[in-house]
């Protein structure tokens, strides 16, 4: 069966894309080791463009349109959004994001700040914006992840790391639509070697799991109440179709394992990960056997958070301090 | 006349430690060059073992010390209390770390982690309970930053700023003792072309300022009050000699800058830095004519905090928010 994106497809990506996009650093934790009994290297695509690897699947999506696209939109209020901007600013063409009116003002600064159009809307109306936008201007609109362009894009975040680190026999990134993992699925298959893919999802919205547990795609949950604020979305069709097709599994997180996790990223790695980026953690500590003696890759997926939930999570560390 | 640190030093710190420290990666921000009007390159020593800078000169000191040593002592609470520890780890000597009752549980859990002995005093008890330790178990005191061996590793940090970005012709950290900048300024001597050395300290603190203008070494402020709490000592005597001879020169900088300059880093540049790693930020913007057009280094010194700043920083942001 010829799969929607195949490892040519990534490292085409990776030659098209890298003069945009950093080749972001690996980093590693004794203390995490010692604690998992596995060997762990974190990708910190936290510190990519636009703070997150959707700066890749954007970017290869857009520098692969026709020349006389008028313009590119999408209603990703996140760093999907942010990505396009970053994108479209890159061939000069004009971006439409569409943003509801109670997004946070950092993120309209952000997308405004590469110089992409902002559009208002209702939260319920966004998909519907997107498409008035697109047939008014001509714009295109690229997916945020159930797009073969964005997918392979985002599979070069792991052909990064396998370069970067030889012998990583598992990669563990967060899954929300899919198209990180997807990415990094097929990245993987076209490497030497078994190399396991795991997706790192929150209980809350677990549609990713049900969905490869039971072999057919399940519906997203509807309000979704997480901290993993960017995997709120429910698996895509095409992300869904390679990763069962390549073999993945998902572990699931609890809310306090990812607001510990990410505690662990600021306390002890000194990076700032959004709750999203630090679900993998979460999955590596709750199933610490499948990772034992292993050499484990980690996709930190993004940074843009404000934070919040620092406090909340300096709360529940206090709760477990043993000193109290 | 002959300094108490020579570039020669730096530069046998830098083989010696190299096994036990990291080459912590350097970082950009399109976003801040275009603010300032400069290319600046962030060296990221809170990426670094232990999580600062004071890694690399508790290291090459205690390298350095002879074989039946019975072991080392300080009565440091902060970077370089846990520097030693890790240090003495690395050969193990056991250590003796001093710290007041009154310190965060996190601090002692690190000094801990690292296999050191915790010695609890009063606060205004720390020096004495050091010299009783050194007197009863023999241990030798490391001084955090008036000692030739520690500001030497500290120079390491620069030496691999000007090998990792050629052409850099301004290096700027922040100043509490003196020991990251005199090392700074012995490894930028070393080097072809004039390199600006340029400490960044704050105004609540600024006996460094104050001694290097008048030419003569200043007593410290007491019980000084600021957000940059590695920062707090007054400038030491070996430090002082460096960068006089070499003509250092100090900016300072207010508290709402240094609050603005450590979200930003959150933000923008997703790293956890403490306020006193923050401080080159706010000098730099503070007086950016001195910095235009100029290829800019500076020491991102450490990143152990509880972030307990962010939300006075946020409120801090609302307040110029122009949205609000």
């Amino acid at each position: 069966m010829k799969l929607p994106v195949e490892y040519t497809d990534v490292e085409s990506a990776a030659q098209r894309i890298s003069p945009f996009v950093h080749r972001t650093p690996v980093f590693t934790s004794a203390t995490f080791d010692r604690e998992v009994g596995a060997e762990v290297f974190f990708k910190a695509e936290n510190l990519q463009k636009v703070g997150a690897f959707k700066a890749r699947g954007a970017t290869n999506a857009v520098l692969q349109l026709p020349d006389d696209v008028p313009g590119v939109v999408t209603h990703s209020s996140g760093n999907h959004g942010q990505a396009i901007a970053y994108a479209a600013a890159l061939r000069d063409l004009p971006a439409w994001i569409v943003i509801p009116r109670t997004a946070p003002y950092l993120k309209i600064e952000a997308v405004r700040s590469y110089g992409a159009h902002v559009v208002f809307c209702d939260h319920a109306e966004r998909a519907s914006t997107a498409a008035d936008v697109a047939a008014r201007t001509g714009a295109v609109l690229v997916h945020p992840f159930d797009d073969p362009a964005v997918i392979a894009g985002q599979g070069t975040a792991t052909l990064e790391l396998l370069d970067q680190v030889p012998g990583v026999d598992t990669v563990v990134a967060p899954i929300g639509g899919g198209g990180l993992l997807s990415g990094a699925a097929t990245a993987a298959a076209g490497r030497p070697g078994p190399i396991s893919i795991i997706g790192a999802e929150p209980f809350a919205v677990d549609d990713a799991y049900r969905s490869l547990e039971s072999g057919h795609r399940q519906p997203g949950v509807e309000n979704p109440v997480t901290l993993a604020d960017g995997l709120l979305t429910g698996i895509g069709a095409r992300p869904f179709t390679i990763l069962q097709s390549l073999g993945a599994t998902v572990i699931r997180v609890t809310e306090a394992a990812i607001l510990e996790a990410s505690l662990f990223l600021v306390d002890r790695m000194k990076l700032v990960v959004e709750p999203s980026g630090a679900t993998p953690i979460a999955a590596i500590r709750a199933q610490p056997e499948r990772f034992a003696g292993r050499r484990v890759g980690v996709i930190l997926s993004g940074g843009n958070t404000d934070l919040a939930w620092l406090s909340r999570a300096r709360r529940a560390d206090a709760v477990s301090d043993p000193t109290t």
